[in-house]
């Protein structure tokens, strides 16, 4: 076991892995039609950190001894959506971005249609590789479809989808901090609390358990997004690999722009905090109390 | 049992019954945020035939003796799959179409970044509606699972997304006959196939009648495919809702294209006869052959 301190290795080993499985679950570069194959790829292999997919299976082990079945599929399953997310979002009509991690993105590289076809690909393949399991036992079916109930209901008009259509609707408007809350609640939180109740859900946790992990995830996501936006004023562009203080100019609603960054700073102290709090009791803590304090600390 | 010459009759009775399932498991539309719900259930009820999910119930009742439980979620989730492939395949990026069935397509009526988003959003619900069944029974899991399974494959980029991609890629492009046919067997066949697979599934089909509900929709896809590619030459826009001569205008790929109008109309005569010989290995086949039949005489 991976001791808590150790966390920048464990992620980096754990971002490996995510890779390859990924690497292994997602159609072949070189598949027909090439565009939409190349641009996948391009997509999911751009340097991402794989949070998503990692909490999935941290939480996982914090509740099982070993890697339940299935996590492997959810934690791919969960990065493609996110990923599906990014292409969609920075897409022409919607947050219009040319940048992202440092490289052209997908629309502005192979065209706007290619764009589309290629985040509709993502979301699919995502529910694609969570169903691998069908034929594998009768019991992880029934585990595996509820994860799918989770993913689906996470990235949908409830979940991710809604917070984005939220977002775009009050660009430019001013929107008052619970607003602000909510959105972020849906647009980056929930797929966040999706991942630790997968990750939960396959690792056979009981209802105790499975309610510490979701909120944990809740705390977590709402840390992340705080995080997120404080980097959007404060950050460094070329750790980032995008523009520091796009959110201002666009007019988006974020934490500092409605507390001012030192309260976002304490508030972002205080999620992290709580999400501590609530993965001291599932069995195996660690990683989840580690990745807490990272989420809120990191520069990039 | 309704006859197989009262079609017309089932077919209505049956569109009504789909409509009435959808409005019940799509979430509402008055929900938050406007936009998105209201423009999903534009997009959703805007007088489709719902041939899909028909399908999947009636290759269900052509093998089981009663309607069997996950038959209507799967019949819903596939006429979503198609929805949100319209939403985005009228994108002004894609066919950049303003009508469709008559009235201003969601980008029109909407803006493209929430019609982004509806078409997202259907994919997304469409898996969730599969996994409904998640706590009903831990056998229907499994095949519920594997239904979506099945249409994640149907609908990525080895079945209609990649269908969309191929075509995309070779508008203005003279092609021959095998790349027209390979194209149009992803793009329109691979979910015709499917709801036929996932009727059968869900009905507990043994391998022999899979495999002759799998040609049935096989068939069936190509002749449908043909006929619609003859409507867009020789049909009544009136009936049809969208412009007559479209596809030849835009130089796209079409069977009259390069059969010529006779020939393309023997080619979906013979694809029709194929389905119709697949449907009769079914025990109760009747619907089957009825609706093959229909599918190369419909004017709309």
């Amino acid at each position: 076991m991976i001791l808590g301190i150790e966390l920048k290795a464990y992620l980096e080993e754990r971002r490996v892995f995510v890779d390859g499985e990924l690497a292994r679950l997602l159609p072949h570069r070189g598949a027909y039609p090439p565009d939409v194959h190349e641009a996948l790829h391009y997509a999911v292999f751009s340097g991402g950190k794989r949070l998503r997919a990692i909490l999935v299976l941290a939480t996982a082990e914090a509740v099982a001894d070993v890697l339940p079945d299935g996590a492997v599929e959810a934690a791919c399953a969960i990065e493609c959506v996110h990923n599906y997310s990014l292409v969609h979002d920075d897409l022409p009509c919607m947050d219009a971005d040319e940048l992202r991690r440092g490289r052209p993105t997908v629309w502005k590289k192979y065209g706007e249609a290619v764009a589309v076809l290629t985040g509709d690909a993502l979301l699919t393949v995502a529910f694609q590789i969570l169903a691998l399991g069908a034929t594998r036992e009768i019991e992880l079916s029934d585990r595996l479809l509820l994860c799918s109930q989770e993913l689906a209901t996470a990235s949908g008009t409830f979940g991710m989808i809604g917070g984005q259509a939220a977002d775009v609707a009050n660009e430019g408007v001013d929107i008052d901090a619970s607003v602000l809350e909510y959105i972020h609640a849906l647009k980056t939180g929930a797929l966040i609390r999706c991942a630790c109740r997968m990750g939960a859900i396959l690792a056979r946790a009981d209802d105790a358990r499975l309610v510490a992990a979701t909120r944990y995830g809740e705390y977590l996501g709402m840390a992340f997004q705080i995080a997120d936006d404080l980097l959007n004023v404060t950050g460094d562009e070329a750790k980032l690999g995008k523009s520091v203080g796009s959110d201002e100019k666009r007019g988006k609603n974020t934490y500092p722009k409605i507390h001012g960054v030192e309260k976002s700073r304490e508030m972002a102290k205080l999620r992290a905090d709580s999400a501590v709090a609530e993965a001291k009791r599932l069995p195996r803590p660690e990683i989840l109390v580690e990745l807490a304090k990272f989420v809120v600390e990191r520069d990039h």
